[in-house]
């Protein structure tokens, strides 16, 4: 099947936005056996919608449009559709009531612009989206199918999954993905040695998204070749395309009946922000510190002032007093601590912006046990304190299953 | 100056690859004052480059191509422009030099494949490529000028700033952007009126990006149109470009020697996680209590435990008491406290996934105040937090400028 794509916005084009959408439906069609042979990008005009539309129709079976179907006057996909087919815009009667009650949830009113959002070209039918208020519009034009989806990708992506997947038609290649972290992406590579080469079957490709290192294997015999990548990227591998760091944690911390909590300083609440975006959270999460301010290390959880005068607050004895505190006050099965210099100012020669320590301690065991490592990440302030937040989450995860390696931008201590 | 741009490459439509190109064509473009028309991503055929070549070649007074000109058979850029001339490939008499003595340094020899690099169509010309072996090809085609440039992006970005931007003619265009929260995205377009047509100059576009509703003005008398829908979406626009609410919400605590503290349950983190995500917010943020178990919300913030049999713990009481002791507990000038919802699961009749109380004491004055505000957020976990956080910032800089109006998602206590 013979697929095209069509992603609609002025600020596409000039710079204040970027499509993914390209990209993204690549991933999608390939997988599901499609052809994805051309795809566009138009700035919000009813006329280059419009040619745009006709010439891709050309070349493909199904067209994918997204964007321009907002309430206001400038989303004119709609608009482009009605007049490709030379058809008027009328009101959907069945959809204004589902509108209206999303709408009134979250106590608005029915504005000028929601009407616009229950139009379509007469002729055409909606698609249901359960995340957003503009629905989807499906038609047939000159013998192939047209697909409008909302340019939000939270919406179309699920839009896609729902109403566009059921429409391909093609042999769905196998695909699988391993992700890790902690290891650099040039050691991920030379991990791999031949399994990379680009003319083998399956395709192997690397991606780098947010220090997350990953494989994506497509073609046949992708989960064997993924399953041998996890090997070859142990300990640093964690799960495949469904999983996050906090997931895997809070999935071993769930198995095993154990708790965690933390006590914050350079992550100032994402530590606790990452797990507790794990569905079922409090199960295994109970919560704990945000101790920004080093008057807040003391009187929270009994750091002595005086170790912020002779090692400082971004030190072993800091991390680890923070860690065992916390598991101690709160009662919990571990506690992960940060102390570090996020910047961009604050660096030292001694403690350069980046530094950071991580304290875990682990009452698992008859005693205490609390270790305390250093890292000294690149990158600005928030890759430093999101690298600090999947660096505690990967120590927790090696702690609970006995493996002692360093990680990437660890330095000795 | 109308400038259309093309990528090339099955890689980038079968997704092993991404196009990056589309998106920092119009960064470029736009910076140089150029409209950037379309862009486009094909596939190695040379039909099809040549179709494409023609088309955008209509809408357009530069062409400006990446891909497809490596040294492999499926390298077909050069036959397209060939064939859209209608002339023969010739091998261009002083690239060879050049490129055996770059071959030569890293022990390779002239092969075939790098043979084909040095043709070009006859009465074209070449444009240097000081990082690759690929020379990128200058022509014109029918009136417009055609820039062909290799795909790897080191190598595109540095001949596109040399060989490029001397041909942009364009005037840069004043630009101005406005950031809101608090007000839907149909409300803030109704807000604009007239000042939101399409045809009116500056042009006024939209853009919804994790729930902040931002204007972005372009063209002549930007800053003045700017300042208009500011007043317009006044009391829920925080600021332009650069403005994120945790920054904004720092800045006027700083301005006034404040501090704030918070107490967080459904969000976990998220609020000081965004908080400190503003450099020098040790300036305004000491630190505060996750309290994600009813546990904890009793032994660290003096929650009776009868209050979570009672109202529960999503409740104006709880998120009261967490807010006056927070504060009381740090001594800060503000306290802010999240309890809530947040889903998929743990929703009932009378709260549903979504419900939120935040709470917010002010020790600024001679007694403390304490307010708690229900909403009711649409959308997913991630989403129902990242609004938590937003709404609770918007609420302590409405406090701070003594304003008092609801917020989108907030509904009757």
């Amino acid at each position: 099947m013979r697929v095209v794509t069509l992603s609609i916005g002025d600020e596409l084009l000039d710079g204040r936005g970027v499509d993914t959408h390209g990209a993204w439906f690549s991933l999608e069609l390939v997988r599901h056996g499609c052809d994805h042979v051309e795809h566009r990008v138009v700035a919000d005009e009813v006329d280059t919608i419009r040619d745009a539309m006709s010439a891709l129709l050309s070349r493909g079976d199904l067209l994918v449009m997204t964007g321009g179907l907002g309430p206001t006057p400038d989303d004119l996909t709609r608009d482009a559709l009605a007049s490709i087919l030379e058809v008027e815009l009328e009101e959907d009667s069945e959809a204004r009531g589902p509108l209206e009650s999303r709408l009134s949830k979250s106590g608005r009113p029915l504005g000028p612009g929601n009407l616009r959002q229950i139009m379509r070209p007469k002729g055409t039918s909606f698609l249901a989206n359960e995340n957003g208020t503009a629905p989807g519009i499906i038609a047939r034009v000159s013998g192939a199918s047209v697909v409008l989806l909302p340019g939000p990708p939270r919406e179309m992506c699920a839009m896609f999954d729902r109403h566009v997947v059921p429409l391909l038609e093609g042999d769905p290649r196998e695909r699988a993905t391993i992700r890790s972290f902690g290891l650099s992406e040039s050691e991920a590579g030379e991990r791999l040695g031949d399994l990379a080469r680009r003319d083998s079957e399956p395709v192997v490709c690397f991606k780098v998204s947010d220090s997350v290192v990953q494989a994506d294997v497509l073609g046949a015999g992708a989960a064997g070749v993924a399953r041998r990548i996890e090997e070859l990227w142990s300990p640093y591998a964690f799960g495949d395309e469904l999983d996050t760091l906090p997931g895997v944690v809070g999935a071993l911390l769930h198995e095993r009946s154990f708790d965690v909590a933390v006590s914050e300083s350079c992550t100032g609440g994402l530590l606790g922000g990452a797990l507790t975006g794990v569905s079922g959270s409090s199960d295994f999460f109970r919560g704990g510190f945000l101790t920004y301010s080093n008057a807040l290390k003391s009187s929270l959880l009994g750091v002595p002032d005086a170790l912020f005068e002779t090692v400082g607050a971004v030190s072993r004895e800091v991390a680890l007093l923070m860690a065992l505190e916390t598991a101690r006050r709160l009662g919990t099965t571990y506690a992960l601590s940060t102390t570090g210099i996020a910047g961009p100012s604050g660096g030292t020669e001694d403690k350069p912006v980046g530094t950071v320590w991580i304290g875990l301690c682990d009452t698992s065991g008859p005693q205490p046990v609390v270790v305390a490592r250093r890292f000294c990440f690149s990158g600005d302030r928030e890759q430093v304190r999101d690298r600090t937040v999947k660096a505690s989450l990967q120590m927790l995860r090696h702690r609970m299953l006995d493996i002692e390696v360093p990680l990437l931008w660890e330095i000795g201590s």
